[in-house]
């Protein structure tokens, strides 16, 4: 009986409008009953961490019963699902229809406990804030900075640091030099610099490549540098504020945009501020009350008890709540980001956002947007933006006039899964189509897409050395909506486990060329398509067929199929269910895809542009 | 009434002639007892490992026994010590007369029971084995090759070796790069090399140095190259055999022999003839068994079960005792002792001689005679040479035709006690005079001396960096028997603990002058005056003054003061005893050396050549 009852969020005949909305904005939810009910069926809404209203939901005696309502408790999330009280011969049953147990939104199910009902997520933002075209519309290259190319024409290293070592040889394997207690005693450099990241803009620019990710450039004792040393001043292994702005000057000579990493909940012990080794003129927060830092640290017990970043001592934390560290960073006239943003950089991607307060992160952009009014603000968070909770708090940061996108590990986690075959074609359509639900849309567009980072396994590593999984894996990141990052060196097949295998020295002279090539068709091939960077998402499945239309119009589309089993398969469009308010059945249909055929491992890429004939092409 | 008997075997008149003799040579025994014995007095002699003999010794009516005796038992050790039968009253009463209970020759004492007794030990040589006068007059200095002078220009590092790593800084301390087992898990290189050397010879020109010593050469896969790879091959790291040639060559117009480190007693396990790592093209032993070095290694059990240094799986023994080895080493037309030698270096050092049977020492000897016959060959030995075993087995390492001198750990040992007051001055002359009584005199004239090399804690470090203790020691290196060998920086006050520490970067620009000019004085007076080469020895004490006489006639001497505490003292004849056949109390007043005041912690050095005034100077 319980089947009669019927929602799907993915709908608009059932829920309207699709997905996130702004504060304010009336939603219209539809529900429908075959059975019959005794009235009223009731919606529960309950605003994030706030009361649940019951609204009763009106018939129109014809099984359909439907509410508008408005979010008018402001930003963030609500939580809603039904309430039904079935007649069965002389009885009522109340039941319950709710969010999918896995959370994931679209079709539901129905509930006979409250107690279990899972709640469908409808994220409520503030406006619209959509990121800079460039950025939106980009293709990025992550460096390591210290790890991409050593400009010096002798090949030696900049200014190599006191207490550390210099790798024998580039093909060296990254290792870190520990003592017994497992601590690290010296850092290890390669020595790629700013003026390797010069010499390499040409082959940057044949990748396709628009948007420079770099790891952090400021001075630092370690050779990832996310412990600062001083916000102020280029690395000299690096090079220096003259060597910047030639990359800066380079870089848009070939339409390129260079996001700095900001670290700005901890600095490093060994830093001008809190200055624990006394390596820098003045008195730091750790050597004296009377710093002019030591309010910027908190400090338990003076001055060895000291908050740090996860407990790392190498890493006093910031007091970022504080008046003067939020001067120094970004309020004041001469702060971090005032300086370095108006030397012409594209903006920040921010380290550990989740550490950094909503206010600060408020702060953070504000200043950003007065000084630099085209720039973009993104920030590493490892989940979905919309509903993570930090420290007990949910967090805002995709809700408006905070970060224009995110670090996006959970596309990465839902193509490793695909790819993996851990988890299948339809369950992946619904995990990214649930991340489409959930973000507002200028966000799923800006998010900061990745397959790999200085934090992960290197992708070809992940994928098992599978050359044809990972090109999947690229292709995947070029033609799902969001910004691609490129992590350096996986486009040449560099491998690596985790951290500090994933940050090998990039093999020049020993690249694998068929992945580079593969690489720098699938990126041509993005900044070609403008239905890859504006079009519309829907993913859809076959069995072990995984297929993603990316479409403007009927006349303007790019469709790509995966075939993620290794023998090879036909699709039949037949099997694909009604999902959207988008009909892909009859779209495939129309467009004659029906009984393609696919390769084990392989990819087929159809494309469609106003007035021209479709292609289909095997890549 | 024991007090009545004496013997000392440093006077003449009771042993003659003194210390060592050569083989079938007639040494005569002398006794003295004051108190009435039942006759005969005997002699009891003893071959090492041999019977023993009893011989009777002939009274001269007046108190003396005496006895004459051939060695006719061969090379090697003789042990004796003496019987007799007291009367007293109508009772006889047997006793003996050893050597004293520390085993260090001259005075001995009465025994009551036999098996108490300690033996004088006689050391019977084949022949007088004179080392060449080049290294007998020379001054060495000793190079650890990666740490002392980069000669690029440029400062890069020559050929760095896969995995590995290059300090970041000159100035770094040295460390290990160990995994959580403790295991060298990368090697780690400072740069330097023989282009290094070459400039810095005119430096070493006026410290005085006249022999260098230079650590392995040979290519090999860590710093220090004791693993040798290819014995054959200088390691590109260093240079090349052009540039070690320039080196033999510009040396040698300075006036400087080059000795280099011979290690046989093992490979690397990365060698061409062992392979462990497969570096190397062809078959290593440990790959195949028909490798044409099967022979070389001792396998329990093929491949894994290998005989080694110490069990360090990285050091595989070399099989000496088989003749391919023996052929390759010093046999052979083309071995490797024939192509350094001939190359027209000074000789070698042979790494852990103990390791190295008599048969092969003799082998290596031979051929250097005939190959390169002004050569020397010293040897590692960590105790006195005269009587050591290794692995059971007594060694003859200086009684002729094997080694020319030693590695003189024991002549540091002394030296330590003293300067750190933990032996007084007169225990370290008597511990002087025991290796001047053990060892045939142009060994004791040989020896290789050191006060530190890459294997101890560097010197200043042992002396709790009391850079006038330094001094002291530096002085007594330079004024005792046998050839000073200089490690590199302990004349510029390099300090550092067990290896690695003690095995830093010359710290070229940041020297401390002051113990370099100390260190080019008494250099220069080595240098200069022919006593300190050629004369003989007599140490003497009085109090916590440390007296060093080396002369060859009255006319001709030097005498060394040093002031072994804080507070100034006074040299008094009068506390001198009679030790010597030479009359040092004599001596010393008929020069006036008599009431001489002594700063403390100085030195005070007297000079007389023939035809000269003394000059008496403190420095």
């Amino acid at each position: 009986m319980t089947e009669a009852i019927y929602y799907n969020s993915w709908l608009t005949k059932y829920k309207k409008p699709f997905g996130a909305v702004p504060v304010n904005e009336e939603v219209t939810f539809t529900l429908t009953c075959e059975c019959p009910v005794v009235e009223p069926v009731c919606l529960f809404v309950q605003k994030d961490f706030g009361d649940t209203f019951e609204v009763k939901m009106r018939s129109d005696g014809n099984h359909q019963y439907q509410v508008t309502i408005q979010l008018t408790e402001g930003q963030g999330l609500y939580y809603y699902y039904f309430k039904l009280a079935l007649k069965k011969e002389d009885q009522t049953k109340i039941v319950y229809y709710g969010n999918n147990k896995r959370f994931k939104g679209g079709e539901g199910q129905v509930y006979e406990n409250e107690h279990q009902v899972k709640s469908y997520q409808l994220t409520s933002y503030l406006y619209e804030d959509p990121s800079p075209k460039w950025y939106r519309e980009g293709i990025a290259y992550h460096i390591f900075v210290d790890r991409f190319n050593n400009g010096n024409a002798d090949g030696t290293v900049s200014n190599p640091k006191k207490n550390s070592f210099l790798y024998g040889s580039q093909e060296d394997l990254p290792m870190y030099i520990k003592n017994k207690d497992g601590e690290i005693v010296r850092w290890e450099f390669y020595g790629g610099n700013l003026k390797g990241i010069i010499q390499k803009l040409p082959y940057l620019n044949t990748l396709g490549i628009t948007i420079l990710y770099l790891s952090p450039i400021f001075e630092a004792r370690s050779n990832h540098k996310y412990d600062t040393g001083d916000f102020m001043k280029i690395d000299l292994m690096f090079g220096d504020e003259e060597i910047f702005k030639e990359l800066i000057q380079k870089s848009k000579e070939l339409g390129m945009h260079i996001l700095l990493d900001g670290v700005f909940n901890h600095s490093g012990a060994d830093s001008r501020y809190f200055n624990l080794f006394e390596t820098y003129e003045g008195k730091g927060a750790y050597q004296s009350r009377d710093s002019v830092y030591a309010n910027w640290y908190t400090f338990k017990k003076f001055p060895d008890h000291f908050e740090s970043w996860w407990g790392v001592k190498d890493l006093p934390k910031l007091d970022t709540q504080h008046p003067e560290v939020q001067s120094f960073i970004y309020e004041g006239k001469n702060s971090v980001i005032r300086k370095w943003s108006t030397l012409g950089i594209g903006g920040w991607r921010l380290d550990v956002a989740d550490e950094l307060s909503d206010k600060v992160l408020k702060g953070i952009r504000s200043v950003l947007d007065e000084t630099a009014p085209n720039s973009v603000l993104i920030g590493e968070v490892w989940e979905d933006v919309s509903n993570k909770i930090a420290y007990n708090k949910r967090r805002h940061y995709s809700e408006g006039g905070m970060l224009h996108g995110a670090m996006n590990y959970p596309f990465r986690e839902i193509i490793l899964g695909l790819l993996k075959n851990k988890t299948t074609p339809k369950e992946a359509a619904e995990q990214w189509m649930n991340l489409k639900e959930n973000y507002p849309t200028e966000v799923f567009k800006s998010n900061f897409n990745n397959i790999g980072t200085h934090d992960t396994k290197r992708i070809l590593t992940e994928l098992d050395r599978n050359t044809s999984k990972l090109k999947q894996a690229m292709a995947l990141l070029f033609v799902l909506p969001g910004v691609p990052s490129l992590y350096y060196g996986d486009e040449v097949g560099v491998e690596g486990n985790e951290d500090p295998d994933n940050r090998r020295m990039y093999p020049w002279g020993r690249e694998n060329k068929e992945i580079q090539l593969f690489v720098k068709k699938i990126s041509a091939i993005r900044n070609k398509e403008a239905s890859l960077k504006e079009g519309d998402f829907y993913p859809f499945s076959q069995g072990e067929l995984m297929g993603i239309i990316r479409l403007i119009s009927k006349e303007d589309f790019v469709v790509i199929l995966f075939n993620t089993a290794n023998k090879k398969t036909r699709l039949e469009t037949s099997a694909i269910p009604e999902q959207y308010d988008f009909d892909v059945f009859s779209f495939l249909n129309e467009n004659q895809l029906n009984h393609i055929q696919i390769e084990g491992d392989g990819i087929v890429i159809l494309k469609k542009e106003p007035n021209q004939e479709i292609t289909i092409s095997t890549i």
